[in-house]
This record gives C-alpha cells, structure tokens and sequence, in this order.
C-alpha cells in the first residue's frame, strides 16, 4: 500500500500525476490519498501529524510524503527511511522527523538515484514516487538506496503545543498526544481556558472543548460549530497547559 | 462496490482513513468516492439527496453513509439496511430513511459487534468501514448483524420541498423528485418565481431555471452562473411549487 | 488507464457518478483523478493546459475530457480523437484542439451512439463514459464510433499568450510552452514585469518570477507566497514576452 501525504491541495493535476507514475512503475499496489492539505510548506507541523496518523497503517505501508518548500535547491537531500516495516520516501527536510524519532528500528537511506528527467519543481512525480515504486514492489533496499547515517533534527521536542492542523469542520489538532495529558487538564489558546470533554456528543451545541481525537491527538472543537473560527486559530499558534 | 457517502469534505484525512481499513479488510473491491461534502450535520437533507443517487448503482454496492453529527452520543445506534439488493451501513439517525421508505424489499438490522478500539468521534473508520467490508466480501448477513424491527422515522414527506445540496457551480438541487411536477410548473424560492427549461443549453446565459438535473431532482440553475448566488439560497430554505 | 480531466470540481457527486459507469463497464482499469477543476465553463484554455499534461501519460491511456458549457445543445457534438495512440472522448468544442494540432497521426470519430437513457445534463456519465470504457477494453474502434474529417478549430495559435490554470498555491500556468521563450526573456502581466528563475529555491522568498513548470510551461510564481493574489491573475489574462 502506497499513503499519499502531500501539501499539494486537493485541486490541480499533481496528486493524479504521482498516481500515473505508480500506475506504471507498481501496477496493482493500492493507493491511499491519506492527506493532499497538510500543512503547506511547513514540514515541522506536518511531521506531527504525519507521525499521529502513521500507526493504524500495516507494515509495508509506503508513505509518500511531499511537503517540500525547498525543492529544486541543492541543500535539500532526498531521503528514504525505514521505521519499524513502514517506509517513508521524501524530501529530507525534517518530515519524517517525528516519526523517526519515536520508531524504535529505523534506518535511513540516502536516495543517490536520479531519474533520465528530473523537473526543477516536481520531484515527487519525478523522484520520489519512482522510488516509493520500487520499495513497493519489494525491492528492499531498492538499488535506488544508500544506507545513509541517522538524520534526525536536533532540538525537536517529542510533542508539539501548537496546532499543526484544521480540518474542514474547523477543528483543530494539535501536535500533543493526549495520553500525555490528565482529562482534567485545560488547554489555553489565545487567552481562552478550555475544558475536556470525552466526545461531540458530551458538549452542548456551540461549546468549545479539547478532547482526545481519533488518531490520539489533543483537538480542540466545538460541537457543531468550527473552534477555528471562534478562537481565530492558525497552525503554529501556540498552546499552554493549564 | 463499496460507495462512500459523506459529510467528512474533500480535505482532510478522513475518507482516505476509511479507505485504509477497507484496503485491509477487503482488498480488491473498488471503492468509489461519490459524495464527500454531503450537507454537514445535516442528515434529514442527505438523505434525500443520497435516495437521488442510489439507482444507478448496482444491487450488491454497499454504501457507507457517514453524516453523524450524534456520534458518541450512546442514543444514537449504528445500523445497517438492506434495500431491494443494495446496503446501507451508517449511523441510524435517518439517513437511511427515505432510500429505506421509497424500497420495495427491506431489512432493518442491527449492530452488535464492536471493534476492539473504537473512538469517541469516528465511527465511520471503527465500526462502519469494517461492517461494511463484511456486507462487500460476501457475509450476507454478517455475523456482527442482527435482524432489526423497521427504523424508518415516521413523519419524513415522501419529496422535500427544500434545497439539499449546492455543487460547486452554484447549481441548488432539491429533495423533489421532478417526474411529480409538471414542466410547467414553476418554483417559487425567496420570493422569485423561476421557470423550466429542459437543459442549460436551452436557457439563455445568466438566466434562472429549474430543470430536472442527472439524477431526476427539481435543480435550479443559471446557465454558466451560479443560482446560489443569484438567489442567496442555502441548504434547508424552502420551495413553493406555483 | 482511463484519466479524467473534467471542470466538475472536486466536491460534488459527478466524478463519482462517472467511476461508477467505468468499474461497471470497464472493471480493472485503472482510472486517474488528473484534474476536476479544469477551468470551467472554458474549453479554449482547457484545451492548453490539456496539451501540457498528457505527454507523461503511456500510449494506449483513454482521457475522459469534459469541460462543455454546450451540453443539451444539439449543435455540440460529441467526438473521440485518437492522437498518437492516445485517445480522448468528450464535447467536439474545441478541449482536443491543441493536442490534435500537436499530433502527428490524428484520428477524429463522430460517436453516433446513444446510450437508452440520456440526461440533458450530464453527457459524461451517460454518453462520454461508456464510450471510454469501450475503448479502454479494447474496442479499436468501438462499434460506437465512425471515422470523421478533421475537427480541428482554425484560428487558435500553437501556443496561448494567457493564464490558463491557476493552482492552489496560487501559481499561474499559462498556455505558453517555455521551450519557445529565452530564459533571459521577461514576461509582462498586468504592467508588472517579472524575471526568469530555474526554480522557487532560486528566487527569494516573497518574490515573483516566472520559470519552467514540470509539464513545461511558463508559469508565473511566488516563492512561497501566491503569485494570483500578487498579480490579482485570473484565468484568460494576457501576457506579453517582453
């Protein structure tokens, strides 16, 4: 199974595109658009969420992962990394940084392959997804790959007080696991205390609350309403625990 | 085939989640994303949208219907329909009603079993997707399955004089089938009186009309404009036939 | 591989509505998402940013092209083209134009048949898409098809000195192929004056260029930041090489 998480948006032709490479490349191997909004051009709140996402997924899951501001300069390494059966292949930016970090076998890889044609602005249709291909098909490691030393940033905490994502319905994740956090704890946003409930259902209609969402993040919503909008949240704005 | 109906929108993780779980439980079936932006919180109006949509699918699809703004909510009970051949698996709160209502052969059921982790706020990866992969891989019934006294909520008009859904060009589909109304007939909406044309094409650019669109709804539109804005109309305003 | 290139937007049932047909008349092909926001309502800037993309996709792929503002007019015809072993299927209006003109073997069909039941509305569920799967089959030539004259529009140039897409992030594609400009050319829009960079990593952040996209177009961008909203771009404005 191959993941798509991109910051490339929902519109436009490049999802589609990666997919037509792997049609080619992989024949057969499903594919899942996990997230084509992640947050744009900021590898560090996506990591986060990536990270949150990544465990309810089989070993062999391929996660192409394409949040990639710095493309097309030569600083920005492409980088492929095992951690505990799953792989990760993308730009070495700090993506897979989260997940690295809290696997307990992983491996990195340096990707030294380049393709006959590789376009300034689109290395996930012309690199990384002709490796995903390869990784996918078993080729373990592919030829593509060099074993590379480990690449974790330094200084990147192991949760994040900051919102890293909002959804359609305007609520709001954030980069903290909430098994690390007491239910009677209050998260604080913007000056506004608010308080733990255990689902939608358990708050009125229109009242802000955190809780602990689907994929074991601390999220903050309200019922029937958008907590984005209420509280004027963007990701990267900060939380306290109070 | 496996058909997703939801209110989950296009961004987001979510439909990609579910589809996850149904690439594991029950590989090789297509799954088809017909509806992501189904009227939010809303299922009295998705459900007569969804009714629209049903008849071209073939007996044995199983649609997920996931518009659950109750969920977590202990009052509020999975179920699962079977209606002249095709499946039905989601929240029981109506959605299912009028496609249930306007069936020939039905059968109500209810779910017992439950997954050995199951989220306060998303059901529809949980427990819905994995029912549904039961229904799809050929359990009929499936062992988590129990038959079920009829559900279908009473006091639901068999058409809904009201705007269900508004596409992205603008176009408001109603819950009125349109066979029921004659071609001369005119919609009243907000106090403007709107004509029939047969297609787009027959009605002059930048002019309301109401026609009977794909799936044989009452639909006004502008041709190459948007009758949304036109008319201001949102889901749930009201229509009267003159 | 059948591939959709539609203006249906990406909400909405109608893409949905067209796989449905496609895995029930053509089960196992794959299908690609390419695009559902072409520009809308525009088959004339559609037909450039068509031409631009389908040079990566293999011989023999089917492309469902659907952007027809005429459909219910009798005068618009329906049409299949085969262009160098790809073909494409939708309204004769203009949308296969560009990639007819820039084939070297170039075979137009009129599609005399008619499916049983014909919406007036939505010709690529009940007309288009059927066609395609025939032919994704392996019907060469379907039954449903008859050898035609040359459709090809006269008077549109070989390149479009106008915004022709206008991606998520902002960046504006224009129907110009950069292989006929010098990089040291400079594109003017909207009296603003912008310079060539190889790619974002190159230009600082914050400032306009115009580079080479990864379908080969000139396209006009921002570092970082939204070139459309910089220029106030819109679909159909025209640039000058300066």
């Amino acid at each position: 199974m191959i993941v798509f998480f991109t910051d490339f948006g929902n519109a436009g032709p490049y999802v589609g595109q990666m997919k037509a490479v792997l049609y080619r490349d992989c024949p057969g191997v499903p594919i899942v658009d996990l997230l084509a909004d992640a947050p744009a051009h900021n590898p560090r709140a996506a990591a986060y969420l990536l990270a949150a996402l990544v465990p309810e997924f089989p070993p062999g899951s391929v996660f192409l992962g394409v949040v990639d501001p710095g493309v097309g300069d030569p600083a920005r390494r492409p980088a492929a990394v095992a951690v505990d059966g799953q792989w990760f292949v993308g730009p070495d930016n700090g993506l897979f940084n989260v997940v690295a970090a809290r696997g307990e076998t992983v491996q990195w890889w340096d990707i030294d392959w380049r393709p006959p044609r590789l376009s300034a602005s689109f290395h996930g249709r012309d690199l990384f997804a002709p490796v995903a291909a390869r990784i996918a098909r078993g080729e373990t490691p592919p030829g593509t790959l060099c074993p590379a030393a480990d690449r974790i940033l330094p200084g990147w905490p192991q949760d994040l007080a900051e919102i890293v994502y909002i959804d359609g319905f305007g609520n709001a994740m954030t980069g903290l696991r909430a098994a690390k956090l007491a239910a009677t704890a209050r998260v604080r946003l913007h000056e506004t205390d608010i308080m733990h409930a255990r689902t939608f259902a358990a708050a009125p209609v229109g009242q802000l609350f955190w809780y602990e969402n689907a994929n074991g993040l601390v999220e903050i919503a309200v019922n029937q309403g958008s907590a984005a909008q209420v509280l004027a949240a963007a990701i990267g704005d900060t939380l306290h625990i109070v």
